[in-house]
């Protein structure tokens, strides 16, 4: 299984935003949106080996995670407003322990540390960090967990939380990238060895 | 200079679209929006050296040809409604030679035909292809034009007309990828050589 992990620092945990607003009033949730759609779009199919959580820190009810699960997503398509739809409708359930709302998406009080906690049992984390190894020699482990932030950095908190996991780190380049694209980036240098053997 | 060119095979051309609805309405307006999103984006910044081609063959004005110019580019956001929202208003004007809308966003009548003519003279015509050489391994020329399809490949009349350039023909990996995706890894690659030049 190959896992991104994504941290909204502002994005809403509420579901009651406006799709015509996914920018401003649901706190950059349009970042997040778009790391879904790269996550696991293919010309004509979904990446069935994918996994993606979405850590959203935003008011009013932070934190929650809504965890997509590439094997049983339904109804998603690649436009950003029905996607955000998707997931309005996971941020309107009342969640104790972790809930399904539509096929393949998920959603549960989680924190980014209780993400971290889990995700390192069932695989190696990895950091995307201009410092890291270049990707394209990178050596990918089994079930790989890529982490990643938002148009923000992680906070120093956060990455003191993520380096206390020993994280793998890998460069994909010269130069910084959005959120999604460093996702898509990933899943080809995956296609090219990872998903080959 | 790196340019794009990018087919809708079914993209409106006219303005009179809803900005709720750019997928079904506006005929897979919303891949193209995409295209955008992935050929000027960098974490906080806009790609300077780019120009992205869009040629529009829906109903009911077809052919129009909107130009974005990386250098010249304002008022431009990541998200697909906001930047949905600069080209229908490229889309009102009347247009008889090409005309400015937005700064950095050019419309025109032209044709498929009418800008590979142009762009075969100003560079290399690059055609994405599962059979080309392998990105990793090639040596970019100056001035790459790639040439890519929306949601549907290029018809067999369109396949035939690019070939008479004889383009370089590249693949980018053994699957297939939405066109916004191919434009991503593509200028990673480029960041990772050309650019550095």
């Amino acid at each position: 299984m190959i896992r991104f992990v994504v941290i909204g620092h502002r994005a809403t945990t509420s579901g009651d935003f406006k799709l015509d607003d996914i920018t401003g009033g649901a706190g950059r949730l349009d970042v997040l949106i778009r790391c879904i759609n790269s996550s696991f779009f293919l010309s004509h199919d979904i990446r069935r080996d994918v996994e993606l959580y979405l850590v959203l820190q935003g008011p009013p009810f932070a934190p929650k995670t809504i965890r997509l699960v590439g094997s049983e997503l339904r109804y998603l398509n690649p436009d950003e407003r029905s996607t955000a739809a998707l997931i309005r409708n996971a941020l309107m359930q009342k969640v104790e322990s972790e809930i399904n709302s539509t096929p393949g998406i998920y959603v549960s009080n989680r924190s980014y540390r209780d993400v971290l906690s889990l995700l390192s049992k069932e695989g190696k984390l990895i950091y995307l960090n201009e410092d890291g190894d270049d990707i394209v020699e990178f050596d990918f482990p089994d079930d790989p967990v890529f982490v990643l932030s938002d148009d923000r950095d992680l906070t120093e908190e956060e990455e003191e939380m993520l380096l206390k996991y020993e994280p793998d780190a890998i460069s994909l380049g010269p130069i910084s990238y959005h959120a999604d694209h460093c996702i898509t980036i990933v899943n080809n240098m995956l296609d090219r060895t990872y998903r080959l053997h």
